[in-house]
Protein backbone atom coordinates (compact mmCIF):
# COMPACT_ATOMS: atom_id res chain seq x y z
CA UNK A 1 0.00 0.00 0.00
CA UNK A 2 1.67 3.30 -1.19
CA UNK A 3 1.01 6.72 0.91
CA UNK A 4 -0.24 8.57 -2.11
CA UNK A 5 -2.93 7.49 -4.50
CA UNK A 6 -1.99 7.66 -8.66
CA UNK A 7 -2.68 10.93 -10.35
CA UNK A 8 -4.88 9.75 -12.91
CA UNK A 9 -6.51 12.66 -15.71
CA UNK A 10 -10.17 11.87 -13.23
CA UNK A 11 -8.41 12.92 -9.90
CA UNK A 12 -5.99 15.27 -11.26
CA UNK A 13 -6.57 19.00 -10.05
CA UNK A 14 -6.21 21.57 -13.45
CA UNK A 15 -7.44 24.49 -11.48
CA UNK A 16 -5.30 25.55 -8.29
CA UNK A 17 -3.37 22.49 -8.58
CA UNK A 18 -0.83 23.89 -5.68
CA UNK A 19 -4.08 23.13 -3.48
CA UNK A 20 -4.14 19.38 -4.47
CA UNK A 21 -3.05 16.50 -2.64
CA UNK A 22 -3.12 13.02 -3.39
CA UNK A 23 -1.80 12.12 -0.13
CA UNK A 24 -3.94 9.66 1.58
CA UNK A 25 -3.17 11.27 4.96
CA UNK A 26 -4.84 14.33 3.89
CA UNK A 27 -7.49 12.53 1.50
CA UNK A 28 -8.73 9.79 4.42
CA UNK A 29 -8.63 12.94 6.86
CA UNK A 30 -11.50 14.57 5.35
CA UNK A 31 -13.40 11.51 4.66
CA UNK A 32 -12.78 10.38 8.35
CA UNK A 33 -13.73 13.82 9.37
CA UNK A 34 -17.07 13.89 7.53
CA UNK A 35 -20.36 11.74 8.74
CA UNK A 36 -21.75 13.17 5.04
CA UNK A 37 -21.00 12.84 1.81
CA UNK A 38 -22.63 13.18 -1.67
CA UNK A 39 -22.60 10.50 -3.92
CA UNK A 40 -22.35 11.35 -7.36
CA UNK A 41 -23.51 9.20 -10.80
CA UNK A 42 -25.07 8.84 -14.03
CA UNK A 43 -27.33 7.19 -15.92
CA UNK A 44 -27.37 7.77 -19.48
CA UNK A 45 -25.75 10.59 -19.04
CA UNK A 46 -28.24 12.51 -16.74
CA UNK A 47 -26.42 13.39 -13.26
CA UNK A 48 -27.80 13.01 -9.88
CA UNK A 49 -26.22 13.64 -6.58
CA UNK A 50 -27.69 12.16 -3.43
CA UNK A 51 -26.06 12.92 0.00
CA UNK A 52 -25.48 10.37 2.32
CA UNK A 53 -23.83 8.92 5.25
CA UNK A 54 -20.60 7.20 4.61
CA UNK A 55 -17.75 5.53 6.38
CA UNK A 56 -14.40 4.35 5.27
CA UNK A 57 -12.32 1.10 6.53
CA UNK A 58 -9.12 0.63 4.66
CA UNK A 59 -9.29 1.98 1.08
CA UNK A 60 -12.83 1.05 1.10
CA UNK A 61 -15.87 3.49 1.71
CA UNK A 62 -19.04 2.30 2.27
CA UNK A 63 -22.96 3.89 2.62
CA UNK A 64 -26.01 2.43 2.62
CA UNK A 65 -29.84 2.75 2.66
CA UNK A 66 -33.05 1.34 1.93
CA UNK A 67 -32.88 -1.50 -0.53
CA UNK A 68 -35.26 0.58 -2.82
CA UNK A 69 -32.99 3.42 -2.58
CA UNK A 70 -32.66 4.48 -6.70
CA UNK A 71 -29.83 5.40 -5.78
CA UNK A 72 -28.33 2.43 -4.27
CA UNK A 73 -30.02 0.46 -7.28
CA UNK A 74 -27.98 2.52 -9.64
CA UNK A 75 -24.57 2.44 -8.10
CA UNK A 76 -24.11 -1.34 -7.06
CA UNK A 77 -24.37 -2.42 -10.65
CA UNK A 78 -21.00 -1.38 -10.46
CA UNK A 79 -21.28 2.03 -12.38
CA UNK A 80 -18.45 5.06 -12.09
CA UNK A 81 -19.47 6.89 -9.15
CA UNK A 82 -17.91 9.76 -7.38
CA UNK A 83 -17.77 10.61 -3.50
CA UNK A 84 -17.48 14.10 -2.37
CA UNK A 85 -17.17 15.15 1.12
CA UNK A 86 -16.93 18.62 1.88
CA UNK A 87 -16.28 21.04 4.60
CA UNK A 88 -17.09 24.42 4.03
CA UNK A 89 -14.61 26.30 6.56
CA UNK A 90 -15.42 29.82 6.17
CA UNK A 91 -15.47 32.96 3.73
CA UNK A 92 -12.37 34.80 2.58
CA UNK A 93 -13.09 38.41 2.76
CA UNK A 94 -9.98 40.23 0.31
CA UNK A 95 -9.66 43.64 -0.74
CA UNK A 96 -10.95 42.95 -4.00
CA UNK A 97 -14.74 41.04 -4.91
CA UNK A 98 -12.10 39.34 -7.32
CA UNK A 99 -10.05 37.90 -4.63
CA UNK A 100 -12.95 37.18 -2.50
CA UNK A 101 -12.76 33.19 -1.81
CA UNK A 102 -14.07 30.31 0.17
CA UNK A 103 -11.61 28.26 2.88
CA UNK A 104 -12.91 24.32 2.41
CA UNK A 105 -11.29 20.95 2.85
CA UNK A 106 -12.92 18.48 -0.16
CA UNK A 107 -11.91 15.13 -0.98
CA UNK A 108 -13.38 13.54 -4.18
CA UNK A 109 -13.09 9.55 -4.59
CA UNK A 110 -13.18 7.53 -7.68
CA UNK A 111 -14.60 4.10 -8.31
CA UNK A 112 -17.29 1.52 -8.73
CA UNK A 113 -19.91 0.42 -5.49
CA UNK A 114 -20.42 -3.19 -4.93
CA UNK A 115 -23.62 -4.49 -2.75
CA UNK A 116 -22.67 -6.85 0.54
CA UNK A 117 -24.60 -9.63 -0.17
CA UNK A 118 -23.46 -11.57 2.95
CA UNK A 119 -26.08 -10.21 5.37
CA UNK A 120 -23.38 -11.01 8.46
CA UNK A 121 -21.30 -9.20 6.61
CA UNK A 122 -23.90 -6.15 5.74
CA UNK A 123 -24.67 -6.91 9.66
CA UNK A 124 -21.10 -6.17 10.72
CA UNK A 125 -20.90 -3.22 8.25
CA UNK A 126 -23.28 -1.15 9.43
CA UNK A 127 -22.30 -1.99 13.20
CA UNK A 128 -18.96 -0.16 11.86
CA UNK A 129 -20.73 2.74 11.17
CA UNK A 130 -22.92 2.94 14.19
CA UNK A 131 -19.85 2.94 16.36
CA UNK A 132 -18.53 5.92 14.12
CA UNK A 133 -21.21 7.86 14.34
CA UNK A 134 -22.44 7.10 18.59
CA UNK A 135 -19.94 4.87 20.31
CA UNK A 136 -21.17 2.53 22.47
CA UNK A 137 -24.96 3.22 21.58
CA UNK A 138 -25.32 -0.36 19.26
CA UNK A 139 -24.67 -2.70 22.86
CA UNK A 140 -27.83 -1.18 23.91
CA UNK A 141 -30.15 -1.80 21.12
CA UNK A 142 -31.27 -4.83 19.94
CA UNK A 143 -29.77 -7.34 17.18
CA UNK A 144 -31.05 -6.53 13.27
CA UNK A 145 -33.59 -8.89 12.57
CA UNK A 146 -32.90 -10.85 8.86
CA UNK A 147 -35.72 -9.28 7.79
CA UNK A 148 -33.89 -5.52 8.00
CA UNK A 149 -31.18 -6.78 7.52
CA UNK A 150 -32.72 -7.64 4.17
CA UNK A 151 -34.73 -4.49 3.52
CA UNK A 152 -31.27 -2.51 3.74
CA UNK A 153 -28.66 -2.35 0.88
CA UNK A 154 -25.04 -1.63 1.77
CA UNK A 155 -22.63 -1.29 -0.92
CA UNK A 156 -18.53 -1.08 -0.74
CA UNK A 157 -16.35 1.24 -3.00
CA UNK A 158 -12.92 0.29 -3.22
CA UNK A 159 -10.97 3.98 -3.89
CA UNK A 160 -9.60 3.94 -7.35
CA UNK A 161 -8.12 7.05 -6.88
CA UNK A 162 -8.76 10.53 -5.15
CA UNK A 163 -7.56 13.92 -4.27
CA UNK A 164 -8.01 16.46 -1.42
CA UNK A 165 -7.98 20.28 -2.36
CA UNK A 166 -7.57 22.56 0.20
CA UNK A 167 -7.70 26.00 0.92
CA UNK A 168 -7.20 27.86 4.15
CA UNK A 169 -5.85 31.18 5.77
CA UNK A 170 -6.32 34.80 4.69
CA UNK A 171 -6.80 36.00 1.31
CA UNK A 172 -4.30 36.95 -1.04
CA UNK A 173 -4.64 40.50 -2.32
CA UNK A 174 -2.89 42.38 -5.15
CA UNK A 175 -0.42 44.80 -4.18
CA UNK A 176 -2.17 47.91 -5.16
CA UNK A 177 -5.44 46.82 -3.26
CA UNK A 178 -3.68 46.34 -0.28
CA UNK A 179 -1.95 50.30 -0.06
CA UNK A 180 -5.65 51.72 -1.48
CA UNK A 181 -8.59 49.18 0.19
CA UNK A 182 -10.79 50.82 2.98
CA UNK A 183 -12.41 47.74 4.16
CA UNK A 184 -12.42 45.12 6.77
CA UNK A 185 -10.43 42.19 5.36
CA UNK A 186 -10.15 38.02 6.99
CA UNK A 187 -11.95 35.04 7.49
CA UNK A 188 -15.54 34.67 8.47
CA UNK A 189 -15.27 30.65 9.89
CA UNK A 190 -17.57 28.50 9.12
CA UNK A 191 -18.12 24.97 10.67
CA UNK A 192 -20.67 22.48 11.46
CA UNK A 193 -21.68 21.26 15.32
CA UNK A 194 -23.79 19.16 17.29
CA UNK A 195 -26.56 21.19 19.02
CA UNK A 196 -28.68 20.32 22.39
CA UNK A 197 -29.69 16.81 22.35
CA UNK A 198 -33.58 16.61 22.09
CA UNK A 199 -34.64 13.72 23.99
CA UNK A 200 -37.86 11.78 23.32
CA UNK A 201 -37.25 9.85 26.12
CA UNK A 202 -34.48 10.46 28.45
CA UNK A 203 -32.05 7.44 29.80
CA UNK A 204 -29.74 9.25 31.98
CA UNK A 205 -27.34 6.65 31.96
CA UNK A 206 -27.45 6.46 28.12
CA UNK A 207 -28.20 10.12 27.15
CA UNK A 208 -25.71 11.95 24.92
CA UNK A 209 -23.97 15.14 26.78
CA UNK A 210 -23.94 18.18 24.94
CA UNK A 211 -20.35 19.18 24.06
CA UNK A 212 -19.40 15.28 24.80
CA UNK A 213 -17.74 13.55 20.83
CA UNK A 214 -20.84 11.94 20.39
CA UNK A 215 -20.25 11.84 16.99
CA UNK A 216 -17.51 12.60 14.59
CA UNK A 217 -17.21 16.82 13.57
CA UNK B 1 -45.66 30.50 -13.57
CA UNK B 2 -46.93 27.95 -11.56
CA UNK B 3 -45.95 27.03 -7.94
CA UNK B 4 -45.08 23.24 -8.20
CA UNK B 5 -42.50 21.80 -10.57
CA UNK B 6 -43.65 19.15 -12.66
CA UNK B 7 -43.01 15.87 -11.90
CA UNK B 8 -40.69 13.66 -14.10
CA UNK B 9 -39.04 10.52 -13.98
CA UNK B 10 -35.94 12.46 -13.32
CA UNK B 11 -36.64 14.14 -10.12
CA UNK B 12 -39.68 12.04 -8.86
CA UNK B 13 -38.85 10.37 -5.38
CA UNK B 14 -39.18 6.67 -5.08
CA UNK B 15 -38.25 5.95 -1.58
CA UNK B 16 -40.05 8.08 1.35
CA UNK B 17 -42.13 9.82 -1.26
CA UNK B 18 -43.80 11.22 2.05
CA UNK B 19 -41.02 13.22 2.57
CA UNK B 20 -40.55 14.60 -1.01
CA UNK B 21 -41.77 18.24 -2.40
CA UNK B 22 -42.40 19.71 -5.35
CA UNK B 23 -43.56 22.75 -4.69
CA UNK B 24 -41.13 25.98 -5.16
CA UNK B 25 -41.41 27.32 -2.21
CA UNK B 26 -39.98 24.19 -0.22
CA UNK B 27 -37.35 23.57 -3.09
CA UNK B 28 -36.46 27.58 -2.97
CA UNK B 29 -36.09 27.63 0.48
CA UNK B 30 -33.53 24.96 0.95
CA UNK B 31 -31.58 27.28 -2.12
CA UNK B 32 -31.99 29.92 -0.81
CA UNK B 33 -30.50 29.10 3.08
CA UNK B 34 -27.70 27.18 1.60
CA UNK B 35 -24.69 29.40 0.45
CA UNK B 36 -23.44 25.86 -0.96
CA UNK B 37 -24.34 23.56 -3.21
CA UNK B 38 -23.04 20.43 -4.97
CA UNK B 39 -22.71 20.44 -8.66
CA UNK B 40 -22.81 17.01 -10.40
CA UNK B 41 -22.00 16.20 -14.19
CA UNK B 42 -20.67 13.61 -16.26
CA UNK B 43 -18.24 13.44 -19.13
CA UNK B 44 -18.33 9.87 -21.10
CA UNK B 45 -20.32 8.07 -18.06
CA UNK B 46 -17.53 9.48 -15.39
CA UNK B 47 -19.79 11.30 -12.80
CA UNK B 48 -18.03 14.26 -10.74
CA UNK B 49 -19.00 16.17 -7.92
CA UNK B 50 -17.49 19.61 -7.09
CA UNK B 51 -19.01 21.82 -4.54
CA UNK B 52 -19.60 26.03 -5.31
CA UNK B 53 -21.18 28.72 -4.19
CA UNK B 54 -24.42 29.00 -5.86
CA UNK B 55 -27.47 31.86 -5.87
CA UNK B 56 -30.66 31.76 -7.20
CA UNK B 57 -32.73 34.78 -9.00
CA UNK B 58 -36.22 33.38 -9.96
CA UNK B 59 -36.45 30.31 -11.56
CA UNK B 60 -32.21 30.66 -12.45
CA UNK B 61 -29.44 29.40 -10.35
CA UNK B 62 -26.02 30.80 -11.17
CA UNK B 63 -22.29 29.70 -9.93
CA UNK B 64 -18.93 31.23 -11.31
CA UNK B 65 -15.07 30.29 -11.02
CA UNK B 66 -12.10 30.60 -12.81
CA UNK B 67 -12.42 30.45 -16.14
CA UNK B 68 -10.13 27.36 -15.73
CA UNK B 69 -12.28 24.77 -13.61
CA UNK B 70 -12.31 21.87 -14.93
CA UNK B 71 -16.32 21.54 -14.06
CA UNK B 72 -17.28 24.99 -15.43
CA UNK B 73 -15.76 24.42 -18.70
CA UNK B 74 -17.46 21.07 -18.72
CA UNK B 75 -21.14 22.27 -17.77
CA UNK B 76 -20.67 25.79 -19.49
CA UNK B 77 -21.05 22.82 -22.87
CA UNK B 78 -24.75 22.73 -21.64
CA UNK B 79 -24.70 19.08 -20.73
CA UNK B 80 -27.01 17.81 -17.98
CA UNK B 81 -26.20 18.96 -14.93
CA UNK B 82 -27.88 18.38 -10.99
CA UNK B 83 -27.60 20.49 -8.73
CA UNK B 84 -27.96 19.24 -4.73
CA UNK B 85 -28.28 21.72 -1.81
CA UNK B 86 -28.30 20.37 1.30
CA UNK B 87 -29.02 21.02 5.06
CA UNK B 88 -27.74 17.93 7.12
CA UNK B 89 -29.90 18.47 10.50
CA UNK B 90 -29.58 15.88 12.50
CA UNK B 91 -29.07 12.30 13.80
CA UNK B 92 -32.20 10.47 14.72
CA UNK B 93 -31.63 7.81 17.30
CA UNK B 94 -34.49 5.09 17.43
CA UNK B 95 -34.83 2.27 19.68
CA UNK B 96 -33.89 -0.23 16.78
CA UNK B 97 -30.34 0.34 14.56
CA UNK B 98 -32.83 -0.02 11.91
CA UNK B 99 -35.22 2.85 12.58
CA UNK B 100 -32.06 5.47 13.18
CA UNK B 101 -32.43 7.81 10.43
CA UNK B 102 -30.54 11.71 9.85
CA UNK B 103 -33.10 14.64 9.70
CA UNK B 104 -32.14 16.80 6.40
CA UNK B 105 -33.45 19.16 3.89
CA UNK B 106 -32.15 18.50 0.47
CA UNK B 107 -32.99 19.87 -2.78
CA UNK B 108 -32.34 18.22 -5.91
CA UNK B 109 -32.55 20.69 -9.26
CA UNK B 110 -32.02 19.46 -12.80
CA UNK B 111 -31.19 21.41 -16.03
CA UNK B 112 -28.68 22.85 -17.94
CA UNK B 113 -25.90 25.51 -17.55
CA UNK B 114 -24.86 28.39 -19.76
CA UNK B 115 -22.23 30.83 -19.69
CA UNK B 116 -22.81 34.47 -19.13
CA UNK B 117 -21.20 36.25 -21.91
CA UNK B 118 -21.64 39.54 -21.86
CA UNK B 119 -19.25 41.17 -19.51
CA UNK B 120 -21.81 44.51 -18.00
CA UNK B 121 -23.82 40.37 -17.29
CA UNK B 122 -21.30 39.05 -15.20
CA UNK B 123 -20.63 41.62 -13.22
CA UNK B 124 -24.23 42.36 -11.88
CA UNK B 125 -24.73 38.74 -11.40
CA UNK B 126 -21.64 38.86 -9.22
CA UNK B 127 -22.64 41.58 -7.45
CA UNK B 128 -25.94 39.64 -6.65
CA UNK B 129 -24.05 36.96 -4.78
CA UNK B 130 -21.83 39.52 -2.99
CA UNK B 131 -24.69 40.96 -1.50
CA UNK B 132 -26.27 37.84 -0.33
CA UNK B 133 -23.08 36.64 1.21
CA UNK B 134 -21.92 40.22 2.80
CA UNK B 135 -24.81 42.70 2.62
CA UNK B 136 -23.20 46.26 2.13
CA UNK B 137 -19.53 44.90 1.23
CA UNK B 138 -19.41 45.69 -2.75
CA UNK B 139 -19.93 49.24 -2.10
CA UNK B 140 -16.60 48.98 -0.18
CA UNK B 141 -14.75 47.38 -3.06
CA UNK B 142 -13.20 48.79 -5.82
CA UNK B 143 -15.06 47.39 -9.62
CA UNK B 144 -13.74 44.72 -11.28
CA UNK B 145 -11.68 45.10 -14.04
CA UNK B 146 -12.23 43.43 -17.65
CA UNK B 147 -9.21 41.13 -17.02
CA UNK B 148 -10.87 39.99 -13.82
CA UNK B 149 -14.04 39.47 -15.09
CA UNK B 150 -12.32 37.41 -18.60
CA UNK B 151 -11.00 35.20 -16.11
CA UNK B 152 -14.42 34.32 -14.00
CA UNK B 153 -17.15 32.53 -15.45
CA UNK B 154 -20.58 32.82 -14.54
CA UNK B 155 -23.12 29.99 -15.77
CA UNK B 156 -26.47 30.33 -15.22
CA UNK B 157 -29.16 27.24 -15.47
CA UNK B 158 -32.96 27.61 -15.74
CA UNK B 159 -34.17 24.96 -13.41
CA UNK B 160 -36.16 22.61 -15.48
CA UNK B 161 -37.61 20.34 -12.88
CA UNK B 162 -36.62 19.93 -9.15
CA UNK B 163 -37.22 18.22 -5.84
CA UNK B 164 -37.07 18.79 -2.57
CA UNK B 165 -36.60 15.55 0.54
CA UNK B 166 -37.64 16.57 3.50
CA UNK B 167 -36.93 14.51 6.83
CA UNK B 168 -37.53 15.80 10.29
CA UNK B 169 -39.08 15.20 13.80
CA UNK B 170 -37.99 12.31 16.58
CA UNK B 171 -37.24 8.54 15.44
CA UNK B 172 -40.38 6.39 14.46
CA UNK B 173 -39.98 3.03 16.27
CA UNK B 174 -41.58 -0.27 15.56
CA UNK B 175 -44.21 -0.55 18.88
CA UNK B 176 -42.66 -3.72 20.67
CA UNK B 177 -39.05 -1.74 20.40
CA UNK B 178 -41.37 1.37 22.35
CA UNK B 179 -42.04 -1.85 24.93
CA UNK B 180 -38.80 -2.91 25.74
CA UNK B 181 -36.03 -0.58 24.60
CA UNK B 182 -33.80 0.31 26.88
CA UNK B 183 -32.03 3.37 25.74
CA UNK B 184 -32.28 7.48 25.20
CA UNK B 185 -34.31 7.97 22.14
CA UNK B 186 -34.37 10.96 20.64
CA UNK B 187 -32.30 13.97 18.20
CA UNK B 188 -29.42 15.24 18.22
CA UNK B 189 -29.55 18.40 16.47
CA UNK B 190 -26.82 19.43 14.02
CA UNK B 191 -25.86 23.00 12.26
CA UNK B 192 -23.35 25.19 10.56
CA UNK B 193 -22.59 28.04 12.23
CA UNK B 194 -20.44 31.08 11.20
CA UNK B 195 -17.22 31.49 13.74
CA UNK B 196 -15.62 34.69 15.48
CA UNK B 197 -14.88 36.94 12.33
CA UNK B 198 -10.75 36.53 11.62
CA UNK B 199 -9.61 40.24 10.80
CA UNK B 200 -6.18 40.40 9.16
CA UNK B 201 -7.11 43.49 8.94
CA UNK B 202 -9.65 45.39 11.00
CA UNK B 203 -11.58 48.13 10.30
CA UNK B 204 -14.21 49.03 13.09
CA UNK B 205 -16.87 50.36 10.71
CA UNK B 206 -16.69 47.19 8.41
CA UNK B 207 -15.93 44.46 10.47
CA UNK B 208 -18.47 41.98 10.11
CA UNK B 209 -19.74 41.27 13.88
CA UNK B 210 -20.48 37.94 15.87
CA UNK B 211 -24.02 37.03 15.95
CA UNK B 212 -24.67 39.26 13.05
CA UNK B 213 -26.67 38.55 9.74
CA UNK B 214 -23.61 38.40 7.70
CA UNK B 215 -24.45 35.72 5.56
CA UNK B 216 -27.32 33.60 4.66
CA UNK B 217 -27.48 30.29 7.20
Amino acid sequence: MTDTFEITPRNRVKRSHQRARYDKEAVFGIVDSSPMCHVGYAIDGQPYVTPTLAWREGETVFWHGSSASRMLRAVRGGIPVCLTFTHFDGLVLARSAFHHSANYRVAMLFGRAAPLTDAAAKDAALAVMMEGLTPGRIARLRPNTAQELKATTVVAMDIEDAVAKIRSGPPIDDDEDIRDADCWVGVLPRREVWGTPEPERNIAHDAPKLGEQICRT
